[in-house]
Order: C-alpha cells, then sequence, then structure tokens
C-alpha cells in the first residue's frame, strides 16, 4: 500500500493517512478534522510562518521525506524560541507533486513528530492542508506561548549589553558546501556537519531560558551571523561589535571538513545560514545562561551597523531570492 | 517603481514593500518584523490552514493579484465562520516566480486588507512569508477567537435538527463554468457570478451568529453540498435529507447564465464548490437566524449518508488532487 501515490489515493486519504502518523500534543483543544483546531491560550500567543521550497530551499536528492519534515520544524521552532517564548502548536501546509509516494508522505509526518519530540517536547502539529503542484513547497505555521513572560525583540539591545550565541554558528553551510561537494566519501565522514544542515537541531527551550536571564533583543540565526547581527543593530538602532577571537571555537568546529573541502571556516561562521541558534543581547550585569557565549558586545547608539575587531563589515548575509544584502 | 520583479528587489525590500500596504488590526500587539508576531487571546484560538495552488485552484489569467489576495483570505476567514468562531489574525507565507512584478504583489496585498475590511472588519494580516518558484502557492493560515462560546464542530447534528444554509450554493461553480467558456461576452455580462468565483463573500459573522442560535454542528461549503453534507453526516453519525423544492431558491438564481451557457443549475447547487456558505445543523425548537435557510433536516441516526427527497445521493463533491469521492 505504501508505494500508492497522491493521485491514486487522493488529498483526502492521503492526508488522513500522513495525520494518523502525528499525536495531539498537550495544547491542542480540538484536534484536525473540523474547520479549525482550537489551542488554549493564556492572554496571548506568538505566531510565525516560513516556508520551504523545492529547489530553492532544498534538493529532493539531498533531504528525505523525514530530513524535509523534521527541518521545516526545527527551523519554525526556533522563531518562537527567539521571541523568549515556548512552542506549542503548528500548522503544515504542503504542496507535492500527484505522484508522490505515500510513503514519503509518511516519512515526512514521522519527521515532522520527531522535531517536535525531540526538539520541543508536547509541541504537536493540529493542522495541515495538502495540495498538488508542480513542485514540493512546505508552509509551515507555528505558534507559541509566552509564559508569563514578555516577549524579546529585536530592538530591545542597549549601549554595554554583551551579545551571545546559543548552538552552532557555520555548521549547517559547512554541511550544505559537504553536499554541494558531491563527493560521497566526505558526505559519509562528515556526516555530523551534512546532518546540521538537513535536520538542525535549535535550542529550543533556551529561548525561554535566555528570556528569564534578562535578554535584551533576540533572533535566530537564520540567514547568518553577520546579516543577522545587522538586523538585530538595525532595530535596535545601535553598532554591534563582535570579537573575532571569541569566534575560534565556532571556527575549531568546523576545521576538518574545511581541510577537506579547501575551505575557509571564517566564512562559514561570519555568513553561513540555517543553523537557527540563538543570538541575542544579555546586559553586562546579567548572568549569561550556560548555554550561551559571549561574542561581542553593544558599542555605540551610532551607525546601526556591525563591526568585526573594529572594522565594518558588508552585510553578506543570504537572501533566499537574489543574494542582495537587506 | 513598481514594474521592478522580485528578482530585481530581492524577497526582503519585495516584502516590505507588500507588507507595507496592510494595516495592523485590533488583536495583534506585536506585529510583523520580528521573528513572530503576538497577538492577545481569552482561553484558546482557533487556527486553520489552507493552500491555493496555481493552475490547480486558479489561473492567472482569470485572476489578478487582487482578486487572489481577496479570496485568499475569504476562503480561510469562513473556516473560522464556520466554528461559529469570530477571525482574529491571518500569516500569509507566499511562493510566486522571480520574475514577478512588485505592483502585482502590491495588488495582491491591497485584496489582503480589503477582503479583511469588507469580511471580518478588524481583522488583520500580522505575517508573511515570500520565497520564490515556479509557480504561484498561497498558504494562508488563520486564527480565530470564541468569544465565550463553545466551538461548533461537524460532529454535533442530532435527529430532528433542521439543516440550514447561509450564503449562495452554486454561484461560484456557475462562475467558473463562465470563465471556462471562454466567451467574453457572457463574462462581462454575467459579472456577478464571475466575481462570486473570484472574490467570493463568505457571510464570516453569521457564524457567531448561528453558533449564539444553538447551531449543533457546522462546516462551508468549500467542496459542494452534497460533500460537505456527506462530511456533517459522517461526523455526526447521521442521515441527512434533503428537500429539493427548498434548493429551487439557489436554482433560482442561476437560471439566466445556465440557459446563456446551456448547464443545469440543479447540478451546481448540489456539487458545486468555492462558495464558502455556511451549512449548519439548528434544534427543530430553535429560532433559525434570519441569514439562515432551511433546506432539509436530520432524519436518522443511521445509514450516515445524504437523502435527497428520499433517495440516497452520491457524494460527488470536488476532491481537488483526483475528484475521487471521500
Amino acid at each position: 500500500m505504501n508505494d500508492l501515490s497522491l493521485a491514486t489515493l487522493g488529498e483526502i486519504e492521503s492526508l488522513r493517512r500522513t495525520v494518523a502518523r502525528l499525536k495531539p500534543g498537550t495544547a491542542a483543544l480540538v484536534g484536525s478534522g473540523d474547520d479549525a483546531a482550537v489551542v488554549s491560550a493564556k492572554d496571548s500567543f506568538l505566531v510565525s510562518t516560513d516556508t520551504l521550497v523545492e529547489n530553492h530551499d532544498f534538493k529532493l536528492e539531498w533531504s528525505s521525506g523525514f530530513d524535509l519534515g523534521f527541518k521545516s520544524i526545527a527551523s519554525n521552532l526556533a522563531d518562537i524560541a527567539a521571541m523568549g517564548a515556548k512552542p506549542t502548536v503548528l500548522v503544515v501546509a504542503m504542496v507535492v507533486p500527484a505522484s508522490t509516494k505515500i510513503s514519503w508522505l509518511e516519512s515526512f509526518a514521522d519527521g515532522l513528530q520527531a522535531a517536535c519530540d525531540q526538539l520541543a517536547p508536547g509541541t504537536a502539529v493540529v493542522g495541515g492542508d495538502l495540495a498538488s503542484g508542480d513542485q514540493v513547497v512546505i508552509s509551515v505555521t507555528v505558534h507559541g506561548s509566552l509564559e508569563g513572560l514578555a516577549p524579546v525583540l529585536r530592538s530591545g539591545a542597549k549601549v554595554g549589553d554583551v551579545v551571545a550565541v546559543c548552538g552552532p554558528l557555520g555548521k549547517a553551510a559547512c554541511g550544505l558546501a559537504l553536499l554541494q561537494s558531491g563527493n560521497q566519501d566526505l558526505i559519509r565522514s562528515y556526516d555530523e556537519w551534512v546532518n546540521s544542515q538537513l535536520r538542525p537541531e535549535p535550542p529550543i527551550a533556551e529561548g525561554v531560558v535566555a528570556n528569564e536571564a534578562g535578554a535584551t533583543a533576540m533572533l535566530d540565526v537564520s540567514d547568518g551571523l553577520i546579516k543577522d547581527l545587522g538586523r538585530l543593530a538595525k532595530a535596535s538602532e545601535v553598532t554591534i561589535e563582535i570579537d573575532r577571537k571569541q569566534l575560534a571555537g565556532y571556527e575549531a568546529m568546523l576545521d576538518l571538513p574545511a581541510q577537506s573541502l579547501g575551505a575557509n571556516t571564517f566564512d562559514w561562521v561570519l555568513q553561513g545560514g540555517e543553523d537557527h541558534s540563538l543570538l541575542a543581547t544579555f546586559p553586562a550585569t546579567a548572568n549569561l545562561p550556560r548555554s550561551f557565549k559571549a561574542i561581542g558586545k553593544v558599542v555605540a547608539k551610532s551607525n546601526h551597523g556591525v563591526l568585526l575587531d573594529g572594522q565594518p563589515v558588508a552585510d553578506s548575509g543570504w537572501d533566499s531570492i537574489n543574494g542582495s544584502s537587506e
């Protein structure tokens, strides 16, 4: 039965089989099956949406259905963590070619569930939509709860704050470079880096931890450290200075695959996207959470840009459509 | 500037210009610009997602950007109304070819805003995502508030209940047939029906009205009266009987274009999708809201199907992928 396609089974039965693999989670009062799900909330909820498009954001030859399910949940959960909040429920809208096998959709659903269970236990996919089209498009909308805290915005960084990161920098970009090399020996040898690209594991629970520790501003590193630092600096109207010495540990993590590929670890650390690590500012007096590592500080109210060892750096992160800077 | 394309401007600037046309609404505490929006809620919220795919759900030669923005909001708002609830905020994830003109995206945003303003004043688009791909995909996630009421599910219909409809039946299907005819004279002459397909106007506020009037089950007619009645009957484990005489008014509304096209009005009324009218059951003792019109009743606890004048009807609605019945 698993060799049947969406075209054979139809949207409704295919969706039913896919949804059947998902667990209900803790926040859904009414789950899938009606026109809308009903979700418990206190005072407010957070909502964010993000889309992955075949051949733009992923290649089916590199990512399994499970990988894509996992990654689409992981990257969305990070948006809630980056607000200093706890994820609750997600809805997933999918477009796939009619020839897509049901077994692929089932693996995709298993990836959705695995990411919920592993990265934010208790979260769940409570609704979805399945349609056919020319290429795979995965649109996830994630929700969260502030748990009585105030949201951590991008705009709250103050002069004197420490800039800190939780999670890797450049690891997913290194994994992408390995996949792009097409060298199967390297891909097998450095599977930890490749897996970081295919199934990122952002530190979701650390979002609330950072909020409780007094984080003044936060976002997740989706488009590269420099680009996302630039966004934080712009929203907060401050200048941020980072220190290359403090990035040495991130570079060291990439040394082996970089040597094999003849690549530059520092480019990955500065410009690599898709790690979905948390990037936050904390008052200098705050106790930095153990999971966060200082990489710089907020140095001025003017300019609103990013300095590396005192020198301005170009805002050279990745724009998913044309590569231009913001 | 309006002749620039997404490829020229980039995702971020294109999204900024599109979002700039949207108003903040009444429920958003933190709007777009951060990793997530923050939305006020009391005890719970509703969430539903739905996707429109180019050449499957719409054709760009028939629908303007404005039309698509309007329709994608309208069809989603109806899912919240069908739960007996009030829509609050929406997020919109879009995939468009990189060659798409910014002026098209701006018209799309204007259509989003117009549908919010006209169909559910106070609702707003509070977040979005823009990506490039081979074909246009519009994924909308809508949220709602129960306003202290219980949700109206599909599963609550009881024997003896009256079955009633609020809004047209078959009108959007008639509009689609007119567009498919390619006859520009007819398309111009019957623009009311064509517009009903391109920019449906479901009776959003009547969802809460039906809930307050005691509706026992409800959904919106997205895939045709018979198919959606079948879903309600199945979820409620009842048999529903509808009466052709009570559908005469719906047929009469389609008479003129049907004569011009040589089409059968009754097929449109029974099987036409995309009207997004509200289909509900009410206790026989309830005062039916003025906007609802009785079309039948819940007759038995067995069978779980739909009868027309005492005869079983095939569940012949539209499956958006392969046309099969549920």
